[in-house]
């Protein structure tokens, strides 16, 4: 598996192709992912403030990616935007080492912690699993903050 | 007092005056009140997300506003990204009847909850009340959220 964080032309596709595979995603929030990809493509990373890690299989496929960002009116705190595994390549450790790779570049901007949000529905106990194994603490739940009975559970990681 | 939701062109120097009258807030964070504001102008309100109230008086000069929008990936949820009054107009209850024609206009736009944060600084101690007072319910504190020993308290309120 190699890491990279430069953005290629091909890779909002490739982001589609990973969102819509884990089938985590509705599609108004597939276009979002989509999106910030494109955002970066268009303004830099610096301007659009949403910055990636991807990880890329031997032969240079993509099979997974982390966006993240500065938190406005903060010191040195990010938000992980969006990450994703693509279904083909589940259960090989690649989120877990996404996840030490963004910590990683998210350090060495300066950052200090990381937030990270997610669903309280039943369908995203995997995903907060994950998280709390990848040593995050639940900071906060906001109650029917995505819909009503969908609440938003909001993670924090210190990442030095 | 009269209130519009339509943005000028001299209104992100008039926000720029609001903002620094109140000594509520740091300079990157006034910068960042009027880069809404002028996003509002360069893109329009949908595209840019950026919607507005102005507070103006009966010579119209505006005395303060009101700056919110959809949340991403909600049903109708809103935030309220930022409000202000004008240090010389404070007192007067601008900032009450500023929260009202906010709750109606995203109201009318179909919103259902409206989410604040602040800060929990002693300094802001007073909003946290006025938040209280206009119905708001505390809903979580984020721990050094802002900074070192700066907590984010989050706030929401039912529009309708």
């Amino acid at each position: 598996m190699k890491f990279r964080t430069t953005v290629r032309p091909d890779d909002p596709q490739r982001i589609r192709d990973i969102v819509t595979s884990t089938g985590f995603f509705y599609d108004h929030e597939i276009e979002v992912a989509v999106e910030l990809c494109e955002e970066n493509l268009a303004q830099g990373e610096e301007k659009s403030g949403y910055f990636f890690v991807f990880a890329d299989d031997d032969d240079g496929r993509t099979l997974g990616y982390a966006c993240y960002g500065e938190i406005a009116c903060t010191r040195q705190r990010y938000d992980l935007y969006w990450m994703g595994v693509h279904a083909d390549a589940r259960g090989k450790g690649i989120g877990k080492q996404l996840m030490k790779e963004t910590d990683k570049a998210i350090a060495a901007r300066g950052g200090e912690i990381v937030y990270i949000e997610t669903s309280s529905r039943e369908k995203y106990l995997p995903t907060r699993e994950f998280y709390i194994a990848t040593g995050c603490v639940k900071e906060a739940e906001l109650k029917d903050f995505y819909d009503n009975g969908d609440n938003k559970v909001i993670y924090t990681r210190r990442v030095r």
